[in-house]
């Protein structure tokens, strides 16, 4: 039986642009995850690791007129949002690059021997290896970003972990040509081409976090199909680490004196990040709770006003566009939902932007309008119109766990009289990052950037953007009594590599 | 019906002591997770946390001979020992104070907004916060210090998290004196009793990992039993993190060198570690790969005189004890094992101890010889004889994950000339702690040390002994654009509480 062939399709017309691959086999798999394995040995050097990083960001900065042009076509996405993602997925590379140079995250801890512990410490040094071979599973809506050169992978390489990545089916083609620019980077530093892998299928994707030699894997995605990915680790004979970012609802709260202070700003700033990238990212706020009453109500008309002038888009592909319409046609006739502005199917490939409101107690229990608290993927939003504090607290005390969550405060409330503190309390529990005054959209690569959250946002504590992402694909090894000759150099006490670490207890920096 | 008695059995005798207490229903394990939750609050305060971390080590001395006595009647395991445990467990208690007044588990990252970063960089600062009630499941063989009050239990109180505990069947009335004297100092603090929660019985363990309100588990026991509680946890609607140590066979390695070196030495080492606690230490050398020929044999001659010189012991409950004698039987009558000590049953209710022989070959390859490959908990070991190095990495190469792996070198190689550092390379991808001319028995506390490894030694790649065990009760937050006034006091600018942190990209301490 031949392989499924896997065709590069413009989700502007539906039209199938070109073959790019088959679907990987079984046998495939292995291959991939062998050869990923036998690269393991030239990531062992820091210093090689790095260089590869470096090189790979010029690499596709260089390629970025012909990649951006790729992306256009498999994603729609548009050349100014690609240019600004392959800018950012090259600063990741950069900057993961400084992380491995820097060497904190190997986190040195050495102890010497102390006899009168209970129970005595013998010479004691610990330091974090890499995992193993990663397994990445790219995005659909960040065809650079979160794909075969975005932050799992940068990561990954940066602990030392080669990579076999699941092509995303939206962007075959963009997908193959990045991984040949990453091969390329690494044969300039002698890398082996297998420290970056890459299969299409969706058998294929199952197969590798099955894979005995996989050692951990990073997901964006949907719930279902992270769900699913996380249960086979789970179930392996050695279940591995899954580190998934499957949805995430992202409320935000609008106090009534922010309303009625900035109500159009509020508005307009709501109408631009909930249709930013037509609606297609993670972080976009997919439920506002605005107070009832005028100032929620010039807020809302505000928010139509800017959500109907939205000019119709191009979702990433025919099975979201599908996904979209159903899931907003099975909200808007729930009872007491209004639209406003009716998202749902624009022209023939395209969806429109909208948003629905709802009267917030219709959340405060259980009950169909449950629905309204899972994520639609699209440029819809879910407006609940709350009449006190109490009823807001009673919703945001229900929500599953999200990626983000932001306030709208007044001037006074920002200032640190009023609500605010009670807001960020009823918040931080339920998201990795906490608003004020801002939009969810936009996640900032920095050391203090945190994007993941409790489940389903992430299915474990750790992140995926910013450089604790690194943490993920590393393990900690204890070394007893090992003669200075044996040590590895990050553990002698005379700290050749000048590693930042914890010496006899104290902090080293 | 009537809730099960639970019953502490004096494992001297097989008999019946007392009647501590009645399994926990499901109505009981719900609110004992309920009374954690509602301790979260007063755990919020970093003072308090650490005030009563050193209280509760304070009166579990003052109550220490009393307890030891209970100890040692559920136990067996004797005063000498059991005083030296619960100091270690004091000193446990009051390290992780130490760590929460340090705050450097906090992870406070602060960036301060950049405009000119791709995408632009807002206010982020990011720290780590507790995930909320967590579950703690007792080890049999560490009725202090992997139990009540044991390393679970303070790392997470060291984090902020409530705990409920299941204790173990083997020592439920230590349990409950033990989760008394943790509320006393509980109340001293203000801190309400239900901090420290306490269920007995199976099916309670069950309910718990399954609770929606546990947020983490901890658990110290068998493959089988934490294997069946991670996969609870990780079939949960809302998935939790579970760290368990399952398993370890804690291999050795003596080179030929070694051996011709320090024979007596070598021989003399092993029989006080696997013997030590009647062989009931989950880092207990389970499989020496010892060199044939002369050397190798007098290392295997002092084996067995020091070990058939051994004592009969009293395992921890006659269950345990059944589990011994068989998992001997099973092994010895496997082609080519000979027992020149034979283990097994001593007398009515203790067993000897021994170790078996192998051919390295028999472990080469798949077959009925990889049970010696599985941990036989008890005085066993199992000596492995190889002809070259060849055939010792190839055994080392299908071993499953452990928690030690140990080298015996001689002088030379100690410093650096012959296989040393190539045997460890072997070693370190097999285990969490990797010993050179030691024993991996005494599990040190101490900041460096690591206590895990990879599956079936643990189930994620934390530790449950050391200060960085903190690290599985937390997750990070980040918060953006956050006014001063609103920002929790560890991620302002001023750093009133005076914690390391990264700055701006820098690291101070």
């Amino acid at each position: 039986m031949a392989a499924a062939p896997v065709w590069s399709v413009d989700p502007r017309t539906g039209k199938q642009r070109e073959q790019v691959a088959a679907e990987a086999t079984a046998q495939e798999v292995d291959e991939a995850v062998r050869a990923a394995r036998a690269a393991r040995p030239a990531l062992a050097d820091r210093t090689v690791r790095a260089a590869f990083l470096r090189t790979a960001a010029d690499l596709l900065a260089d390629a970025g007129e012909h990649l951006v042009e790729v992306a256009d076509a498999e994603s729609a996405l548009g050349p100014v949002r690609l240019k600004g993602e392959l800018a950012r997925t090259c600063h990741q590379l950069r900057a993961f690059a400084g992380i491995v140079d820097e060497g904190a995250f190997l986190d040195v801890v050495i102890d010497h021997p102390d006899a009168g512990a209970t129970p005595p410490v013998p010479d004691l040094r610990r330091h974090k290896i890499p995992l193993g071979v990663v397994a990445v599973y790219s995005a659909s809506n960040f065809p650079f970003a979160f794909s075969v050169a975005g932050g799992d992978t940068a990561s990954a390489l940066a602990a030392g972990c080669p990579v076999v990545v699941k092509a995303h089916p939206d962007h075959p083609a963009l997908s193959e040509r990045v991984a040949s620019v990453l091969r390329a980077a690494a044969a300039r530093h002698d890398v082996p081409a297998g420290v970056v892998g890459l299969v299409h299928g969706f058998e294929a994707g199952v197969e590798l976090v099955r894979h005995p030699l996989v050692a951990a894997a990073g997901f964006t995605g949907s719930v279902r199909g992270g769900r699913a990915l996380f249960d086979a680790a789970a179930r392996r004979p050695v279940p591995i680490p899954f580190h998934g970012e499957l949805g995430s609802l992202n409320p935000v709260v609008v106090t009534e004196a922010a309303a009625v202070e900035r109500a159009e700003e509020i508005g307009a700033g709501l109408a631009g990040s909930m249709t930013l990238g037509v609606g297609q990212f993670c972080v976009k706020p997919g439920l506002v709770l605005v107070p009832a009453g005028a100032a929620g109500d010039r807020l809302v008309k505000t928010l139509a006003d800017a959500v109907g002038g939205t000019d119709a888009g191009v979702l990433l592909d025919h099975r979201m566009r599908d996904g979209f319409v159903a899931g907003v046609a099975e909200r808007a006739q729930l009872p007491d939902v209004a639209s406003p502005v009716t998202p749902g199917a624009g022209g023939e490939h395209t969806v429109s932007a909208g948003f629905l409101t709802v009267p917030a107690g219709r959340l405060t229990g259980p009950g169909p309008h449950d629905l309204l608290l899972e994520e639609c993927f699209g440029p819809l939003t879910v407006v609940a119109r709350y009449t006190d504090a109490a009823e807001a607290h009673a919703v945001l005390s229900r929500l599953p766990g999200n990626l983000t969550a932001t306030v709208q405060l007044s001037a006074r409330e920002a200032a640190g009289e009023g609500r605010g503190a009670e807001i960020l309390a009823d918040l931080t529990p339920i998201a990795g990052r906490v608003l004020v005054n801002g939009w969810p959209t936009g996640v900032a690569v920095a050391p203090a950037q945190h994007h993941g959250g409790p489940y389903p946002a992430t299915t474990s504590t750790s992140t995926s953007v910013g450089g604790t992402a690194i943490e993920r694909w590393l393990r900690p090894v204890a070394y007893q009594g090992v003669p200075e000759p044996l040590l590895p150099p990050e553990l002698r006490d005379d700290n050749p590599l000048g590693l930042p670490r914890r010496y006899e207890g104290r902090l080293e920096r």
